[in-house]
């Protein structure tokens, strides 16, 4: 065999057969497909699409291309959460502690932050000392004593999904649904889950621009993963506006740490416990989505959460005095507070608009090389369908120098809309797709 | 600019700006752009295809990303002649000798063979100490002083086109009529040409299956090169049986040594005298193709298209004395002469086929890596139309061994028809586009 033969195979529109897709990423781990085979075959994939065996085959083999996590203890589920990304999500920082608390092992393999959505890793390093670069072994024997941590992938994790994952960045054919479905689910099957919940995102700050895509992506992703007898189920859920009040690195730390401890906003809440309580039930811990809410605001209520978080905190090498005292996270040396114009309800936060103000605040990437500010951002004070007086603060700036956050300003002026009469946001949950396995 | 923004264009069906091309170029010879870039891209090509005026400007950028050969001479036309590639293809063999002794110029940056078609170079270097790889100030002094070469291209010209060219190769993606024609082209361009014809070979031996792909590359060949201000005819031929009678390195040299004096098939004569007679009024050496082929004829039969054949192999290193003593090319240790088990004509000869079994004699090239047989290869002594009789030997294998002999003797019993009643093969020119400046 040979990766000509499979790239001819594929632009000529047949079904690549398991052995063909074997060769392929035993191909990428050992170097014998060139750099200029795999961008070929990229977008031959992205033109031609991939079936669903070829999905499934695929997936599979990326996922056992390197070792997969140990560490397991008998009678307890390894249950995880994967996003499509967005604005101000920070859902992984609360609900790991949350469902570690619930009795289940969360080993969350996450990621950096690029454009407008931000990354899971640059918001824990700005807890100081947190390291999210550790090996395989380490995070086993974490995850062994603490239930839960959030780090990067490893090279001995789907080693051939790292090459991929790199040259379909490098070459513009991330947006397919196939690729997307074959990258996420093989990193989170080397984690030897039990089961998985999909947060697909979508709206103006998430990668899925509209319903019906988000929804096919769903049901892939929700099918491959059954297929390949990982329970998964998957939430369409609404970015249209940033997902509680803070964007920007520390900021979104410290709103996960007043969440711990009983506050946050209600949209936050609503897909914290959405997404929580189906991982409770598929993973066996509570027998409906009812009781595993309960189960939740217990494990809040009694601070239980909040003690896996510093427990985390603690393991991964960051300083545990940050979840008493989140002053000691990094904070930046001008805050701005910005005044209402007039009197109104807000009625829309452009999330892409306010995410790319905080990469332009140096918070964010446009680029993987770019380095990450910690302490900047910005806090939305009035949410959609809050109302707001002429004169009172709706947002602040956190920004290096004045005429950042003056800049800032402006734009988000822009991207926050003010008007007479208010509206109702009801639904962040827009659509449910169980897997059968 | 970001190859990135290149890829993302195409690949959502924008076509690309001259500028953006541009840069598309100049990073393929400063190594911007990334090998997996450049696979993406050339996949995206393949698929989206390229317009006219996207063609025309990757043609020149190509042409011009080095240097041109210079060796210019006032007054006398440069001209020269591109295949597409058959079985047994010897025309560039004697139709630069021809053309240059009507008084042309004739700098021929050839190649070599791959699967059934042969390649030029390897032919030439059949002749003893016959150099095919020159740098261009040697090009350009033969050039002057003799009035032809034949030869590899050089890293000086068309650097681009060489990296595109060998990543097409790589990924499949040769296929492609816009690729096709900016490859030839800028090639053809870097030469500084006056004139261009160009061959475009149709049937079971050629690289394009059927006569309506052949025309169209023809069409966008000539309407490329119109607009890039080169003066071009396409013929369309028929590669359905080799052409000539010998195929295989060595073999074709000799072959063509008879040509050039007097001797011929009438295939090889009609393509001959057509592309070349196209290329002297072209070039203004004739007023009309009538006339052409009578200052043809003159130069072949006064021993002048032979001198200009000697004078070329003087000039690139090799032992004149072959023209004189064909014998002194590397001779097969083993000549099979397989005879007709019945009486019949020839109706067919599946070029591709017997391109293969030379191939497999060693003589041909499975990858570009593979060492290539001077001597071995295949004589016709039956053209399609002659007859035959029971017991006369019909075709020769030229081998290494009795073994290889046999074997490609048993292939070539299969891969010639014999019928009772015979056919005339009549036209071996299909068609003819030419172009307007």
């Amino acid at each position: 065999m040979d990766i000509r033969e499979l790239i001819r195979a594929k632009t000529s529109g047949e079904e690549l057969a398991p052995e063909a897709i074997d060769f392929f990423v035993r191909s990428l781990v050992d170097g014998t497909c060139t750099d200029e085979q795999l961008g070929a075959l990229l977008m031959a994939f992205y033109f031609q699409g991939l079936t669903a065996p070829e999905i499934r085959v695929l997936t599979e083999r990326l996922a056992y291309s390197g070792r997969t996590l140990g560490g397991r203890k008998s009678g307890i589920p390894r249950l995880d959460k994967h996003s499509t990304g967005g604005v101000g999500d920070k859902v992984s920082l609360v609900l790991a502690p949350m469902v570690a608390a619930c009795g289940a092992q969360v080993p969350m393999i996450s990621a950096r932050g690029l454009l407008h959505t931000g990354g899971t890793l640059d918001k824990l390093e700005s807890i100081p000392g947190f390291k999210v670069n550790l090996q395989c072994g380490e995070l086993e024997q974490i995850l062994e004593r603490t239930g839960l941590f959030i780090a990067g992938a490893t090279d001995e994790f789907a080693p051939a999904e790292k090459r991929l994952y790199a040259a379909r960045d490098a070459t513009e054919t991330v947006d397919s649904i196939p690729l997307i479905t074959a990258s996420i689910l093989s990193k989170k099957l080397a984690e030897d889950l039990d089961a998985l919940v999909l947060d697909v995102k979508v709206g103006s700050g998430a990668f899925m621009p509209d319903q019906r895509s988000a929804l096919a992506l769903a049901r892939r992703m929700v099918t491959t993963a059954s297929a390949l007898g990982l329970k998964a189920v998957a939430l369409v859920t609404s970015m249209d506006e940033p997902l509680g009040r803070a964007v920007g690195n520390a900021l979104e730390v410290r709103e996960a740490l007043e969440f711990l401890k009983g506050g946050g906003t209600q949209d936050l809440k609503a897909l914290v416990f959405s997404l929580a309580s189906e991982l409770l039930v598929q993973g066996g811990l509570a027998a409906e989505v009812s009781q595993a809410r309960e189960v939740l605001e217990r494990v809040l209520s009694q601070g239980k959460a909040l003690e896996k978080f510093r427990a985390m905190v603690e393991a991964q090498g960051g300083d545990p005095r940050v979840v008493e005292d989140p002053s000691l996270l990094p904070r930046a040396p001008v805050v701005l507070r910005a005044r209402a114009d007039q009197d109104g309800y807000v009625t829309a936060i452009q999330a892409k608009e306010v995410g790319m103000t905080v990469v332009d605040l140096g918070a964010g990437r446009r680029r993987w090389t770019d380095p990450v500010d910690p302490a900047c951002g910005v806090v939305l004070l009035k949410k959609v369908g809050e109302s707001v007086e002429k004169g009172e603060p709706f947002f602040e700036v956190h920004a290096r120098t004045e005429a950042a956050a003056g800049a800032a300003q402006a734009r988000l002026m822009e991207a926050i809309q003010l008007n007479f009469e208010g509206i109702t946001h009801e639904r962040w949950v827009l659509d449910r797709v169980e897997g059968g396995l």
